[in-house]
């Protein structure tokens, strides 16, 4: 009787099989909840063999399957949690990171890491069998011993070439899973570009209140320093006229005023600088600029 | 009557579909706009057959071209709204980032992603059938069952060459959209760079304004102590004598202002310092020196 | 008697390595440990005959397992080091880095990059053989020189495919030490990103504190100037009222109370523009939008 | 008469051409100055038949050289003005960047991007005849149709095997620009990091002037309040010795000097932690390390 | 008599050459100290004809034997001076980048780009010879002419093979090499983020400094206040009292000191945020959860 063990092409299954034409012996797993699927799931779905193809394509369906969905929820584990840290990361709302998010990113970050590389060895042996004609023909065992099966397959192709659909199937939703992760890592990038720019915008506007407020208290200090002078217990000949007190605090007031107006005007027109306008628009020319040379071609 | 199915080798179609020489069965599609287009666009399509080529050739190019035209679509949704929201992002007169613009850059790079999936997917689909002959010649239905519409073939090659040349054009087509997502990631992140310098830069100009406003309170709060300690209730002696108090008061702003500029050309001389003459220009002598490597070759 | 020259293709063994089908002539070694190995671990593991694989077998395996074992050991050397100092580095609670712990890091993250770079050596080397069926043969002294060993062979399968498994099953272990790697490196980039969001966040949140207690000292020095208006030697007509000491003083704690406090909610409103409504959540509506994409397809 | 199509092989050109063994028909063209290289250029080119080869390579070679001296154009556009803006911005001189500076590198980081795909849309087109015989042959028109060429080939390699080495030379024409334009990218981003990296320093500078001026300001403030204290209209029985005017003022400078002394030798001992010696230079530790694992090996 | 030229497959290197059985024409040399090489290296090592090879291997050894070591000393003139520069970057006592270092950093950075080039330009070159048999065998210039020699080959093995060795051995150091530039830019990379995080933390440092010493000129500001109000020539009652001086004064002294305390306690509650314990450390928890993972698999 042929058999053929499976985990030696199939490396990150969380288990060893030897698969026969008859029989699945299932040897060398350990894991959480391995247990539930042998005897919950895959029991029935061998047993129940209805259709007309042999008993290792069911087989190996069902564990490739296994291992697909394993991805698959190791995945929707990971996204949900990564979508919402991100949406209130970027949140513009906010002025400085709640960091238990940071952490929570973090942590996600890493679980995709692992998922991503789960995902690239599963394709990797997908892809080492698919390339390899006689791997696959191995695995079609019931071809061997029963050459009567071939004549009742309903499809009219033999077994090596729907077992090559088979693992392009499950090749596929490996790649989707891949294309996933990928569009998440991106995302991850993306949502962390713009956490720093929120940061640096939050940043320069309270910098420029900050530089409003220094302009404001240095016309204060400013014009505070002539009060300053009157306090003085020096002789300025003014003390005795009612009106210079008068004149001399408004001076002070109306002048720091005045002069943080004009302080504030100038930072308005330094930090907004008439940029010449013969400084083209960058896409718009080049769109232009395109369109020509598309036109070109 | 020989068919193909359609889905297994485009596997990003939005619906699946039974090709034969003769009819084309839609099978499984779901999505908008759907039915508009097979009704309206791809019936009248491969009605008119007034071509040469065999009637699968028609339905094939109907179906890739719905396609193509839907990823282009896409992107064109995209690309204008990520040019004018990069424009304004990297205007040089902001001094920070407009928040809600953030969250349609986030939005969009998010779209171009999933885009450039559907896209690679639609090009490693093509890739596939254009690396096994088989499957182009599956894709032949015409030449198998009839040989006679061989030989009236217009351009003298053979169906699977033509079948080809149908595809490549294709994949040709999905390259091109592939390299316009590329460009515009690219775009994206060479404009994050400018945002990212252009808000350092504003932070900067305000920090030294920040900074020359300091040394102002300071020069201020140094010579304003003369005036505080000239009105302390305690003797001095020069209480009498009225210059003093002009003389004390104008060295008080005399003095500051001297210091003020002091400290502002030090301020100057310290942020450009003299770099040492030796230092030459990164690039002209690169540019010396790789003339005379690129001569040596 | 014929023999393989090892050192040839394994290029980055650390010695070089005569095999023949009676014995292994360790030619050119050199290093720490190496001597240890060779006495203790590998003289032992060849005389230990007991299994039907000839002797090149065993003896390349011992090789390949200890080369396989050294890249493990650093691996383990560097990936604690390494996750400790990203660990401290990440943590929410540092205001600024550690300098000594960026020491740490860049040696290890520099280590990495040469152990990167081994593994890959180390893989491509196998690969090259793995590539060319002549090299795989040729390393199969036994069945050259022995022909009655192919019979015994336990397995049923010959000796190349047997030679072939054995160098597959390393190249797994390299493949999988070089996804550990990777997943590193990857990690050391997403914690840097940490690391940055960290600061930046504690910077705007000292930031605005600074902020706040700016708009404290100006609404003081505003008010103050009042006070310095008032101990001015002019004469203002007041002096004399008891009352307006207390009202003036009062005037001057409360109008600067009452200043910071609007400026206060001033910079808090500034802060957190209420967005408009209309702006929708990123993932959110992205959510549904692929949803609906991929029921399209 | 057979002819070939070229504009489906070359899909970048910027028109479609008959190529026959006798003329070139150019078909589809479009755009400035072609007119002026078709007129002025090719047909001089097609017209001095001195050379031995048949009129299909001289054609062939008069477009792609014109492709070539196209992009070879292009990327002489932008490159000088790219160093120059590189070089301004890296100055390390400015304090903050020229904004139009800015998005002159943006709009020159976006042609280089187009070119880059026009120059690996090139090198695709060439790299696929190169790599199918058939193609080759088909452009080797003269070959068909007139055998009594073939002898009179001068360097005794055929017709084919001509061919190859023609489009390998432009292929690697196309791969040294495909280089360039690499090798700017990355210039680029490098420039950008020391952008970054100068404004940091910038700001860093700034900041410390800041503290230090804080600290002085601060100083200031603390023995300021001594006067201020003094000031009062309170009875400090100290209001008629001469000295303690003196004695106050002397305190309130010196007083305050120090002060500012002490707070900045503890901002330098803060700022420049004595690392204990223990941490070694990365590098040259590192190199050590590395000298005795290359001897390992 | 039979030749290869060098230099259509050598494209880089720094001259053409005609290669024949008996003798080395060098035919286009241009560059500095290619004299010196070629007479008094290449000579020499040409006429020492001492071993078994035929002259074309001797001759073709030495040219690539030249270009290896070009590279490598190109490598060498850039490896110390780099990682000098990296290691003054990364010192963490530095407060503010030495802007000349980041001209010599961008200037090395460059060359080491340049120098990228040149090896993967080399090393693509031996494996397109590597690749293909014929041009391989075209390089045995003394098999066709004298098949004697093939007899006396030491080895055992044709000259082909001993070429490809030869030219495998030269390509594994050009690997050797990309490795190592690969490696270096890599430690670039790291070696900027360690100096943006350097930077950053001075700042962060500063800052806090900076907010402290505005949190004790805010106190006084605000207990200066109450100086101020006494020092207003108004009546308060109190003037006559000799203990309210004192009084008032320690208040004020006290009180500032007392407001800056809470302060800065306050500051240091807000920044180190007592993360709730039930966020669990990063790596420890994944490290469980990928020892589970692994013991899955």
């Amino acid at each position: 009787m042929e058999g053929v063990l499976l985990g030696t092409q199939f490396q990150n299954l969380s288990f060893k099989a030897i698969l026969t034409p008859q029989s699945l012996l299932v040897l060398d797993f350990r894991g959480f909840g391995l247990e539930r699927w042998l005897v919950l799931e895959l029991a029935p779905q061998l047993a129940s063999q209805s259709h007309s193809l042999p008993f290792e394509f069911t087989a190996l369906e069902a564990i490739l399957q296994h291992k697909v969905n394993t991805l698959h929820a190791q995945l929707n584990d990971v996204e949900p949690v990564l979508l919402d840290t991100l949406e209130s990361l970027v949140d513009p709302k906010i002025l400085s990171v709640d960091r238990s998010k940071l952490h929570i990113l973090l942590q996600n970050s890493k679980s995709l890491s692992e998922l991503e590389t789960d995902i690239k060895v599963f394709k990797d042996t997908l892809l080492k069998i698919l390339d390899e004609e006689e791997i696959i023909e191995e695995l079609c065992l019931t071809k061997w011993t029963d050459p009567r099966v071939f004549e009742e397959s309903s499809l009219g192709i033999d077994h090596a070439e729907e077992m090559e659909l088979l693992l392009e199937n499950y090749y596929m939703q490996a790649e989707e899973l891949a294309n996933k992760t990928r569009e998440l890592k991106g995302l991850i990038d993306d949502s962390e570009s713009v956490v720093f720019i929120n940061l640096d915008s939050h940043r320069n506007v309270m910098m420029r209140l900050n530089l409003q407020l220094a302009m404001g208290s240095f016309s204060l200090s400013l014009f505070g320093l002539i009060g300053v002078a009157f306090g003085m217990n020096l002789e300025s000949s003014f003390e005795e006229d009612p009106r210079v007190f008068w004149l001399v605090t408004g001076f002070m007031f109306l002048g720091s005023g005045l002069i943080w107006r004009r302080l504030l005007s100038f930072l308005g027109r330094h930090l907004m600088p008439s940029v010449p306008p013969l400084i083209p628009q960058v896409w718009k020319r080049n769109m232009k600029a395109s369109d020509i040379r598309s036109g070109i071609r």
